[in-house]
């Protein structure tokens, strides 16, 4: 029996993972979830699995008092997690909320030598000079699609033999959109991903490609692969959801039906693998996989973002910032699909380069670009 | 350096292998060589490679004298392979002929616990009861572009975590040929494979998809797992050479450009990767990758051969033999196309069935299909 301690219980991820426990009772044992906002979901989780710790936001934690049984501690999730997942001390930790917030438990899981999993690629990107070092990574699996796959491809390899982790990207839904229409896309375009149903914030990214260039930062962090030896390539139908190139020319894909049940039943499992409950790929039902080169010129988000990546230091927290305010002004209409990649590059160009710091320093800097983006929104609204 | 015999150096697959020596000086080292018939080749593979053996049957041994360097001991081998491997002691003997004469050769060296490459299909499928037992597995590396897809899928995975194994089919040139038209295909239409540059005899087995049929049980033996979980599906590009479904519903799928070369190559560097001379696959080139289910109508040859094989017995020898004579006789346009999975049919079916026995029996057994396919031919032909 493996015990699981989900942060992020409540969001689309947290859904998911939730059905993969549920369907593994005999394996997996929920011990801990954590909710932001969202009371009414923790609350219907607690009266589901009971587990023996739950986390919120300090004003929800009369009500789900109130609403839980005696045997689930509720606690604040902005205060006491790392002091929490210490009390608690589980097999494994899910980090499926986005964010920074969850960089601090992870760098005490991490350095307490715990296994973690984590779909948070803000937290990866923030704090990936000072977090994910090489030391660390024995103890991490990854939960976003595309970095699953390639850990599953690396499994019985060596890194030596890696030429290129080639990291697949759907175009999201303006692939064929053209250029000239782009300034005219709206929150409800931008909204209608053609594969994965996910978060608000991660399907914009995926329609600005700035996703992809995240991914590629993130998996720079998590296999300790350069910058150089990671590409995009543009796979519309999302089924493979990355691969490995190897240097002798054999190249290794991962697969999967669209649905994230599959990278968190794998973080949960490994290193076994469980019998799925939700079936399997029908390759000649799917009947084709198409591949296109990145189009730099239409998505400028890709570019801009590893350009300061390769930078690193403050500009990863920076970026993180920036990207935030940029998709969130633009869900509120507050600036065009066009401005994304504008404002981010503004906000991070707008600080000068520094060294990436501590903890406190790279939260520090992320709030400086949450303020130098809101500023320079505020510039073009005006 | 790794001590490098082939065993069939003279065929399209010994080209290949040699051009893999050649680009990899510094860690492999010929030390051997042998051919059947074409003592042209393998004086011209002697003056090149000067390697310390040269096998040919006995009626060249002299001309390979005359022509070779007397640093080359030339043997006869029909008859002395076991022996002079015994002396050569090489550290990987790589089986690239067809036919079951290897046989023998094979066995000695599994008991020996020494380390082989098998891209020989009809020795696995004769001899698979008798020589690739589960305890001998570990030494032998596959080579057909298949196997090796699911060998290298399989790295760092258990075999409890197979689902299912399925081997991609290019189809191969008649796919999308009408049926009526079938029994007026001729030679030249079936050696034009639209992916592979191949011998004849599997250029055809290709063409029937009696090949795919003999990969199948290949995997059957070489990973020890059973029918039933292996499965075939039509890949028109040919450029996903196999892959392995896990119980969780994720999927590893082995890639690279359709030559031979990467096989061998990776036969010979592992459990290490070489970096590769002739390029890397580019999937944005590629464009897309194809499947389609089986055909079972069209290609008869599949389900008889399968149907046989999961017999067992003396079901395999006989089924190499049939196979062997059918595609010899309708190259030799003695029979129509339409014929090779009658011949097939009749000629396993004309035996009683026995277990396989010892490799002496297994021989046995082969040489009666041999004598029965013909017998049947001939009963076409009248």
């Amino acid at each position: 029996m493996k015990n699981i301690f989900l942060i992020g219980a409540t969001g689309s991820l947290g859904r998911e993972a939730l059905k993969v426990i549920e369907d593994n009772k005999d394996k997996f044992l929920l011990i801990g979830a954590t909710g932001y906002n969202n009371y009414k979901e923790l609350i219907s989780i607690c009266r589901k699995f009971n587990p023996p710790y739950a986390g919120i936001r300090r004003e929800f934690i009369p009500i789900m008092k109130d609403n839980c049984s005696g045997d689930t501690a509720v606690f604040d999730v902005d205060k006491r997690l790392s002091e929490i997942l210490e009390e608690a001390d589980p097999d494994l930790t899910l980090f499926l909320s986005s964010g920074i917030n969850a960089a601090k438990a992870v760098k005490y899981l991490l350095n307490k030598d715990k296994r973690i999993g984590i779909a948070n690629k803000e937290t990866v990107i923030a704090g990936g000079e000072l977090i994910f070092k090489k030391e660390n990574l024995k103890n991490i699996i990854p939960i976003d699609s595309e970095p699953s796959a390639i850990f599953q491809c690396l499994l019985g390899e060596n890194k030596e033999s890696v030429n290129r982790l080639i990291i697949t990207a759907s175009g999201g839904p303006f692939w064929e959109k053209r250029e000239a229409e782009f300034p005219f896309i709206t929150p409800e375009d931008a909204l209608k991903h053609p594969n994965w149903k996910m978060g608000k914030k991660i399907t914009i990214d995926s329609a600005t490609m700035a996703n992809k260039a995240f991914e590629i930062i993130e998996s720079h962090f998590l296999f300790d692969i350069p910058y150089e030896k990671i590409e995009a390539v543009v796979h519309r139908e999302s089924i493979i959801h990355s691969l490995v190139e190897f240097t002798d020319g054999n190249v290794k894909a991962l697969m999967s039906k669209t649905r994230m049940y599959y990278p968190l039943q794998f973080a949960m499992s490994y290193p076994e693998r469980v019998k799925t409950h939700i079936g399997y790929l029908n390759l000649a039902d799917t009947g084709k996989l198409t591949f296109y080169p990145m189009d730099r010129k239409k998505f400028p988000a890709f570019d801009i973002i590893l350009h300061f990546a390769k930078e690193g230091g403050n500009r990863l927290p920076l970026l993180v910032a920036a990207d935030e305010i940029a998709v969130e002004s633009f869900l509120e209409r507050k600036i065009k699909f066009t401005d994304i990649p504008y404002v981010i590059e503004k906000t991070v160009s707008s600080v000068p380069f520094s060294e990436g710091g501590s903890l406190e320093d790279i939260e520090e800097t992320y709030k400086l670009g949450i303020i130098k983006a809101e500023n320079i929104i505020r510039r073009i609204i005006l």
